[in-house]
């Protein structure tokens, strides 16, 4: 656990000032006061949290954690488990959503295995930490234990010390594994103490029959599993995922490295919700991508303290919100940065 | 009037087949159906209006139409007249919002006088169509006559003409001028019979007691010049602008040569409605940027039936928000292009 005290004792508040000296000289460029909305926030956010007035957010990351999950075998997903696996050569093809769309915004896609119940040893271009072939099912038992669920979220803490050594300005979440909605609405059921079906949805696609019965493994694990509200890493731990766990980990590494973090959306804010719990200050490094059509979505979203940037009616994963959103930060850096200021442009001020 | 009527004999409404061709497409790439939510239907949308199945939408234009306003002397905006001509200079210099937001997306900004009143003839760079040196004070009187109006309009039309003829693939609406939210909030009470206080707010950030007056010379504008809600250029002409004018000219245009338009905020939305009462099928090639923070925006969106893609808290104009929706169109398209089918990734469906 050293570990985790160790990166939450980096962790800081953003400087106020910093945040102020952007808004002024935001203030000073030819537009009306505040006319720029929240590309006007993403500015201030981004100089506040890198600390500097010149932000460079040019290097972009994404990572997209793959796992699997046991309780599939309830029957709460559309695919296969073998999706997982399948798509995770799909990534590495470059043929994925995230893909087409982290190009689009300039980010770099790194793809990891932290818990795919497959045998990648072979491939090229994949982050190998697998911790376990998937979770255990949750609806019998802890989907993993203390341990493995801390071995996945040193992953994440790793990759964003891997970052900041690198000098990556702004790094993206996302996921793929079969069945991770069901960890997810179970983690935000227990943590938030909503009823299970207040914060439950359709996945990739399921009909009513199969929402029932979602809806219920979720009541059944978390009543055979117990998890403690107040204790995040053990609801992390009895009715997560390793995906989520690495997820929250990349989080937590990312606010102790003054690096912002775009969350995706259903699963990724899930695990961001985790790390936020362990610290009030985590917030302050994170951006919510997008408002997913998961039902639960907006309850993590609120008791994270963050409000989405965009709202495209996304449920497919991956990073591929976080990778739009990012491109909307960059919009919001690049307005601060090149706008002629009242007096360069000889512009009459209101 | 015959160019009018021949551009709207011109415009057809867009294929249903081929937006169901682009959907099945879609619907065969690597994710569940549907997730990807809105891009899917951007996709689909540019397919069924450019007519292609591999859309090309890689040369981008975002007109800015600058134009000034009589009505500006009853004091109904907080930054005085001059502004638009410092504005324009600002535009040509690239130091604007739109600018960066331009080069952001990938898109060309084309700078328009069609009604300063100021004298540009030197000027390298903008595109000078000035029907006359603004419009006249609709409190007193109609603000342009049916040839003024006619004459922006055309302006509009051409431009739009001209970038089918160089192979553009989507065009976006800006404007510049001081005062104009006060004409876009006449043009929307006058076609939906709407109470002037229910679609007047803050423009550039004006306080209570100027909003009020903004009402009181809008109710008084309509009383003085008793627009025909049923005859969209009546409504125009006497309370609108030359700058809105020359949009409705450019969306009837984008809409006669197939190509797709993508509106800005609440002053490009008021010339967007004024093209969209004229012929029911223009809001097949309208894509709404955002929802705008003035209050009488969603009416106007209703009232064409379209959904704004993005929800920033804008209020600057230009083009701004355009610009912003383009990148996310291009990622719908991209999507639609680059994204590797079930069967190319070996991936099982569910």
């Amino acid at each position: 656990m050293d570990k985790i005290k160790n990166t939450l004792e980096r962790i800081k508040p953003v400087s106020p000032d910093l945040l102020q000296q952007a808004q002024l000289l935001l203030d000073n460029k030819t537009k009306p006061l505040g006319s720029l909305g929240r590309l006007e926030e993403f500015a201030c956010r981004i100089v506040g949290i890198r600390g500097s007035r010149q932000p460079d957010i040019s290097k972009r990351v994404i990572f997209t954690f793959a796992a699997d999950h046991g309780v599939v075998e309830e029957g709460v997903s559309l695919f296969p488990k073998e999706v997982t696996a399948q798509m995770v050569f799909n990534f590495l093809a470059g043929g994925a959503g995230i893909n087409v769309l982290a190009r689009h915004a300039g980010a770099e896609v790194r793809v990891v295995d932290v818990g795919v119940d497959y045998d990648f040893a072979d491939t090229a271009g994949l982050i190998r930490k697998k911790v376990a072939r998937g979770t255990r099912n949750f609806a019998k038992g802890p989907a993993m234990t203390r341990e493995e669920m801390q071995a996945a979220l040193f992953v994440g803490i790793e990759l964003a010390d891997k970052c900041h050594a690198e000098g990556v300005g702004l790094v993206g979440t996302g996921e793929m594994g079969i069945g991770n909605t069901t960890p997810s609405s179970a983690i935000i059921a227990a943590i938030s103490g909503k009823k299970v079906s207040e914060v439950t949805h359709r996945g990739t696609g399921i009909g009513d029959a199969a929402l029932l019965n979602k809806v219920r493994v979720i009541e059944l694990g978390l009543a055979v599993n117990n998890p403690d509200p107040k204790d995040p890493l053990d609801v992390l731990s009895k009715v997560g995922g390793f995906e989520i766990a690495a997820i929250a980990g990349l989080v937590l590494g990312c606010a102790a490295n003054s690096i912002p973090v775009v969350i995706d959306g259903f699963i990724s804010t899930a695990g961001a919700l985790i790390a936020s719990e362990l610290h009030p200050n985590v917030r302050d490094y994170i951006f919510a991508a997008h408002q997913s059509v998961e039902i639960g979505h907006s309850f993590m979203l609120e008791r994270i303290g963050v409000e989405p940037i965009l709202d495209l009616k996304l449920r497919l994963g991956e990073g591929t919100g976080a990778a739009l959103a990012m491109t909307l930060i960059d919009a919001g850096v690049k307005l601060l940065k090149e706008m002629a200021t009242f007096e360069q442009a000889g512009v009459s001020q209101g």
